[in-house]
């Protein structure tokens, strides 16, 4: 994780290096893409910015959130990216039922890590603002970790997430 | 600020109302526009998405923070935004020397709000991760609200968070 911050940290030194660079303003900096906040898990998705307007959302809408913990130089995180952005049904239920948040950095709530920090993590809130901890992956070393093969696995979590819900109500 | 958040989840609420309608896929969604973590306050910053990053980032790399509070359906908010956007002083300096967020929901942090949650509100934070409270706008009911003509008393009150920083150095 820390080795991962750090490789951010580093891409942002390239970036804003043009900081110390001479007065006169002739040297062109590119022109930078503007950021997004799906951040290519789901560019037609409302992403919620932080975790608190997530959790306002989620029980306001009463749906549940889905938080997904990432790096952009993880292969790992980039694998399991593109499975999502890709797979249509994650990408339908993600959009009419879920709130949606993707974070690059921890949040101060230890509930989002219960089994540890490690990307990428996937955890389900209910809109009480619960953590589904009860709802894992297959990885008995990182309950939360899917694969690119998980992704039926991550649908059928979420269906579940949802019919507690309904159950409950 | 409810009214705001209200407004908010309507236009949510608007755009995902496609939920519910007949399960065949003829009805064609509008294409979104990805979300920008920009929102329009300058496309060209690097922007932090959450508050912990901006944090992490700001003592890392030893610069002040600056956290914009607004929302997208508040005049006053848009009409700072735009003077932000297109000050090009504000923006240079911003991206050389500070590491910057913008919120439309409130953090965990009272400090952030040391005289009430309101929108447009700009706080500026040191890089020891102490709220620069001392540096204020021009309006002693909401201490760090600025309008379009306050432009050159930020871009000033930027320059003293960071000549503050150099002193102590």
């Amino acid at each position: 994780m820390l080795k991962g911050l750090l490789s951010v940290l580093l891409v942002l030194g390239t970036l804003t290096s043009t900081m110390g660079k001479p007065e006169k303003t002739t040297v062109k900096k590119e022109k930078r893409v503007p950021q997004t906040l799906s951040r290519g898990w789901g560019d037609q998705l409302i992403w919620a910015q932080t975790y608190e307007e997530a959790l306002f959302w989620s029980r306001s809408r009463n749906k549940p959130l889905m938080v997904i913990f990432h790096l952009e130089d993880c292969p790992h995180s980039l694998a399991m990216k593109k499975a999502f952005a890709e797979d249509k049904e994650i990408q339908k239920l993600a959009d009419e039922e879920f709130i949606v948040l993707n974070l690059m950095y921890e949040t101060t709530d230890k509930h989002l890590s219960p089994d540890g920090q490690y990307v990428p993590r996937i955890i389900l809130v209910d809109p009480s603002m619960t953590v589904r901890a009860d709802i894992t992956g297959r990885y008995s070393n990182r309950m939360y970790a899917y694969e690119p093969n998980d992704i039926k696995l991550l649908l059928s979590n979420m269906q579940r997430a949802l019919k507690f819900l309904k159950t409950e109500l």
